[in-house]
């Protein structure tokens, strides 16, 4: 045996960031906002950090924020969690990595739709896991239950899933939710739904957890992301939440991972998910006013972008745009000779890519968003 | 097979941490200080939190606090890391578990001294590895040639062990280091060696990294603690320090448990690890004082303590106290009867514990430290 990751790249986001900065480059690759962040929320971390204990808070949380994850989602998304059932971690990555370490056994089979989040294959490799890929493709990135049946067994235990979906900024219709959901209960399976771009939802479409579905209560664990919902990803404050008994297994795994998370960030956090209903629609509002300035340059600029009503990110269809370019060699080309970086869809594809769609990042200035569509006007 | 986690409870620190809580009890149990920490590091950290990005930072870490950490063990320890050579974790705890995962593959046997840290065994378990565990004891815990050989075999390919050591209190000696290294060079092992007590030494003595004996430089993986050294211990912020194609590793197991860690705690830790070496002597005296406080009150008040050099740690040795009683059961009645909470030594070993030996952590406050000695002496 040779180990999992040795011969595993860089992540594709932490490769064109690095990119960005070596070449100058307008950074429209990781998905991170460059707005400071909210001042009070800042303000809160600040004080805390400054009158309030920096040591060891308890493993799965402060309790404070864990009730005020469960009051959120009670508020916005109706479901009746218990504080016990959430558990705080250092980020949603480490949350993913938590369960898929708590559950997954070797020889468990996981399903998983592609395009898929990077961490995902190599999580459930380390876990023992078999993934088994279910290949989505644009425009509509329709789940079907033949596409479901065709990529299940009965070794299937896990369905792990991302929705509203990096990168296709696709929130997933309600016949498919019930779709994933009454496969789940007739097959016995637990979802594991990294829900962490659940609040930038754009034109009115609104997320719905997948465990607010008929039968799915006691088998999801839903994860969240503070750094998403607060435009602050550096903090790396996340959480796992589930029925108690597979939250105890989560709450083992966890603690032997990074067994607790800053407490003062943890503070911050637990008061921003105590913000007014108007406080979200405010922020949806101003990133979906950041959607729509991109995709009218661009448009504008001869491009052709495929409808995103969610995430930070909306994608270019290079064949449509009149670009003979593949997704790889465009973003290439376009960071060293435009100043611009972005992520080739096909990264997001383990095998058989999709190769002709280019992901962009609009969570930024104006301004920024305005030069690069400059560059990206100029360039063709 | 069935989850790894199913069969193992909340840490020894939680469980006895809440029972504190829930009893009202002197916490002298879990590790950490009860002082605000060092002001200038938290105001840095509440500055920065203000004034510089949010977002995330490099994967391996801020460029700052790598260099920081290399130029700081260059100073205190003699060692030249470069800067890549460091990776920045969210913790010790995640820098153990990226370790292992990174390193471990099936069948794979991990060396480790009794007593351990309790994070060791279930890691290597989930990593696939098999733990050979060499038992030590008291009142000198010294290692041996023999007992080394007689738990390795030709399948033993890792050595992870705690220098200074938790809960003795012991700092290795040179000669125990020279046989160490000795032993992994002999056998081709790679030493991951869990230093985050290196500054907590005392009467004069110090911390020497095993990564500094000969043949030991490409084969060891150290690993330190911010929240140790600052005395912050939420913080969460460590590192994970080895040659190239090993950090390479280190590298992509920690990009997918936790991607980085936020920025503002980043850059006060580089600031800190830059003071001089008289804050670093000074933070040790004040330390060295605290232990010599309880112990001389514990003395008089007729119990009998282990020497301990380093850690926040010192045992009561049961027996020599004239007590009775074995050290779980000690550790229980007096949480509810004297309102003092401690570890049993018992919660360090695997199997066939020794469980004579009670640990109390001495990093608190003078009048803390009094009333625990106040209500011990009571107890007895
Ligand atoms: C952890 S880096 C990736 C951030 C992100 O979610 C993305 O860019 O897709
Ligand atoms: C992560 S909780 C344990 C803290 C500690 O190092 C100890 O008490 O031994």
């Amino acid at each position: 045996g040779h180990p999992v990751y040795r011969d595993m790249p860089t992540t594709i986001f932490e490769h064109m960031s690095a990119l960005a900065r070596e070449t100058g480059s307008i950074n429209l690759g990781q998905g991170f906002p460059d707005a400071p962040g909210p001042p009070d929320i800042l303000n809160m971390a600040a004080q805390a950090l400054l009158t309030r204990s920096n040591q060891y808070p308890p493993m799965a949380g402060l309790p404070e924020l864990r009730a005020a994850v469960a009051s959120h989602y009670a508020l916005h998304q109706g479901l009746d969690l218990t504080p016990q059932e959430v558990i705080v971690t250092s980020g949603a990555t480490e949350a993913i990595a938590a369960t898929l370490l708590a559950l997954v056994q070797p020889g468990h089979e996981v399903l998983l739709l592609a395009p898929l989040y990077d961490a995902y294959l190599p999580l459930i490799e380390r876990a023992g896991g078999v993934a088994k890929v279910v290949r989505l493709t644009p425009p509509e990135w329709r789940i079907t239950q033949a596409a479901l049946e065709a990529a299940a067994s009965p070794r299937t235990r896990f369905l792990l899933m991302n929705n509203p979906v990096n990168p296709t900024g696709i929130v997933l219709r309600e016949e498919e939710l019930a779709l994933l959901a009454r496969f789940c209960v007739e097959r016995d399976l637990i979802a594991i739904c990294d829900e962490v771009w659940e609040h930038l939802t754009y034109d009115g479409v609104r997320h719905h957890p997948l465990m607010a579905q008929p039968g799915m209560r006691e088998r999801t664990v839903k994860i969240g992301s503070a750094g998403k919902i607060f435009s602050l990803t550096g903090w790396k404050v996340g959480w796992m939440c589930a029925a108690p008994p597979v939250a105890t297994l989560l709450a083992r795994a966890h603690q032997f991972l990074t067994f607790t998370t800053p407490p003062n960030l943890q503070w911050a956090v637990a008061k921003g998910l105590a913000k007014p209903v108007e406080w979200f629609d405010a922020m949806r509002a101003d990133y979906q006013a950041s959607r729509d300035r991109l995709v009218a340059g661009l448009t504008k600029a001869g491009f052709l972008l495929l409808p995103s009503q969610a995430t930070w990110f909306v994608c270019v269809d290079l064949p449509a745009s009149g670009i003979a370019m593949d997704d790889a060699e465009f973003c290439e080309r376009i960071v060293h000779e435009a100043g611009v970086a972005a992520i080739p869809i096909s990264a997001f594809y383990p095998d058989d890519p999709v190769t002709h769609l280019v992901r962009l990042c609009f969570s930024k200035a104006d301004d920024v968003l305005d030069e690069a569509v400059a560059r990206l006007a100029e360039f063709r």
